[in-house]
């Protein structure tokens, strides 16, 4: 089995970290931006060096392609290279870069390849310049309408197409990843469970179903001095009722349940004045959709009336659970036992390209240890021994895949 | 008995009500504004009219006097004519307009004045531009330091100092109100009580003793959908089971004790991110000072740390009960069964001049009806016939009060 080159990789995860640099070890890199540019056009450069074919489509997505013996559809690897506002050095870039790391070992082993295989930049995975995040896999994959997608704008006024034409990088809709023989994104956990286990490689057997509320509930503001707790309609006490009411419920629902209050305001917000509104969100993510209905049970047994408060209950969103490809999954897994390295199933509570693009083509994703579980904040930390592990499994996962396509054999 | 006129303090309420009216029907003049200003020259041509005199001292205080027979120290009435952004028509003002009535009753009346009446208008009540509130008040009775003050500075970077200089109204300091026989300050309840128990007029007899505290709870900012419940340390789910705790122990302390928890804020505020801080107020009041003990010992049982997440109490600011003059109420609850009104003697929750100038002069304030204990809103409303019935009271008030004092009687 080939071995992927440690001091290699942590080179290059340095040198990415570069773009966007931010004082406490982190990055921003907006999609977009100056920064993404940069670490776009250090990508291309190592891309070229590599003897890739390198394609651009309409949303600014990157291909890199090695070619294989055959006209087969590609394997593609890959992940994002843009960040959130003082994000971390390993989200999304880590996908590339181990991607890029393994062709570098396939080329200094002279391993011929039967399949094509293809390393990906998708365009604003975070979302955290341009709302939606996973913008362009929404859009290769029909989820979103691209005409809509690019009047996205950004803090300061400029669309998302306004962007994309400033970057250089508009290339052209034909060149859209259309067919692939599979998708592998390699990711950083994000969460704190294989560091806590002890675990080196997460099989990503998918992505949790999710749905998000937001909970308004209407009091009557008053001057706090002067209004005797009988007189009051206090929005923020009966918040207080039923956040208690809902924690209560939803530990109940399941031990693999999430739910969180995230956000939370306060209207006026001022010490001595009772509140006139409070609004708060509750999301929650399982693999089950009927732990989800479970959910959205409770929240709606929240009365539409209290006393003279009234609470509304409203649907963000919610998303069905993305099961990945079983075959892929079992290669990957095996992949694992092969170097000896510990593997868990588990399924991504966060959102990522590859559940959009396991619509069309045959997906699935390795984790890789989160120290902490922290993401999306500059402490976000991978060792380089993760890191390279992961980068020996997703090319040995690729290898197997590829001789198995080229074989025409059915996956596993 | 003397009648004050309702159709003229209505006119003189609708004239001032246009100096920084709001769409709403309220009023927006922040002290020192050009709406204040405004507010204050039409002050000064109506005293002017009724030939009082005027004197302002070196914090904008105007003081409008008509003599007396003798040489005593004046009787002082006032409030103030500063309002909040978006405030009522009624706040401060009317205590101003209602004194302005009754010397216009007792001038129709060709009454004869033992002892001087003087009103004041106490710049800067509201504390809505510079902080803090009752700050002119405060400098007199040197509860504030007047440099310190003059650095206060409004949201625009301008300094109370330079607004001063600016408004044209910055006099000598030895016109300021160095001794009174006595000070009463007529204002709205800013409350539900009066109303709800449909009662006219409200003796004050003090303002209620207060707490405030800010409760800061730490917790671990994680990916919502990652983390699994029990490895979170959320510091939102620990801020619901405080002020629960808050809630139900705060409940049994006391019927009259009234607790507000206004401002509460969630960082990083993000729907899909644990929150890694929580901070709230929680400010309680009570007449009895033992009460308030209770609520800060209740607070303090909230334990200092909880799991991973740290818990901090930190006190915002106290104040004492301010207990009026006893004479000064007696002589207010004499006028109003003498007009056949009815009245109730209640503390005041609120925060007014009058708490700072009984540190040094007799006070009281008299208090009439909040439709629905509004104010500090453009909603704020008071009848006209309860308007008028405050200036009878006032008018008689001062009429008995200045009688006695040059009789050189004991108060009552």
């Amino acid at each position: 089995m080939y071995k992927c080159n440690e001091a290699r990789l942590k080179e290059s995860i340095v040198m990415f970290s570069r773009f966007g640099a931010t004082k406490n070890g982190g990055v921003t890199r907006l999609s977009l931006s100056a920064e993404d540019v940069q670490a776009r056009d250090y990508f291309y450069e190592c891309c070229r060096e590599l003897g890739l074919e390198i394609r651009v489509d309409d949303l600014a997505n990157m291909y890199a392609t090695l070619p294989g013996k055959s006209d087969l559809p590609p394997i593609v690897m890959g992940s994002h290279l843009d960040s959130v506002v003082k994000g971390g050095r390993f989200d999304g870039v880590l996908g590339i870069l181990t991607a890029l790391e393994a062709i570098k070992t396939i080329k200094e082993n002279d391993i011929e390849l039967d399949v094509p295989l293809t390393i990906v930049n998708f365009t604003n995975e975070e979302g955290a310049r341009f709302e939606p995040s996973m913008m362009s896999s929404g859009i290769l994959s029909k989820k979103f309408d691209k005409q809509k997608m690019m009047q996205s704008t950004d803090k300061d006024g400029v669309t998302f197409k306004q962007a994309l034409q400033k970057s250089g990088y508009e290339g052209d809709e034909e060149n859209r990843l259309k067919e692939a023989s599979a998708y592998i994104e390699l990711h950083i956990e994000q969460g704190p469970v294989l560091e806590a286990e002890q675990i080196e490689i997460g099989v990503v057997e998918g992505v949790l179903g999710m749905v998000c509320y937001e909970i308004r509930i209407f009091g009557e503001s008053n001057h706090a001095g002067t209004t005797p707790m009988k007189m009051r309609n206090d929005p923020l006490f009966l918040a207080n009722k039923c956040i208690t009411k809902l924690i209560e419920d939803l530990a109940k629902v399941d031990d693999e349940l999430v739910y969180t209050i995230g956000r939370m305001n306060v209207t006026p917000n001022i010490h001595t004045v009772i509140p006139d509104k409070v609004v708060f969100t509750i999301e929650a993510r399982h693999k089950q959709p009927e732990k989800i209905r479970k959910v959205e049970v409770i929240i709606h047994s929240l009365p539409a009336e209290s006393g003279e408060c009234k609470i509304e209950k409203e649907k963000l969103w919610d998303r069905d659970t993305v099961h990945f490809d079983s075959s892929i999954c079992n290669q990957i897994e095996q992949a694992c036992h092969g170097y000896g390295y510990s593997s868990k199933r588990l399924y991504s509570g966060a959102g990522h390209d590859a559940q959009f693009m396991a619509s069309y083509i045959p997906s699935a994703m390795i984790f890789v240890p989160s120290i902490k579980g922290k993401s999306h904040c500059e402490e976000e930390e991978t060792t380089f021994e993760d890191c390279v592990k992961g980068a020996d499994v997703l090319l040995e996962t690729v290898l197997n895949l590829q001789t198995k396509i080229a074989m025409k054999e059915a996956f596993i």
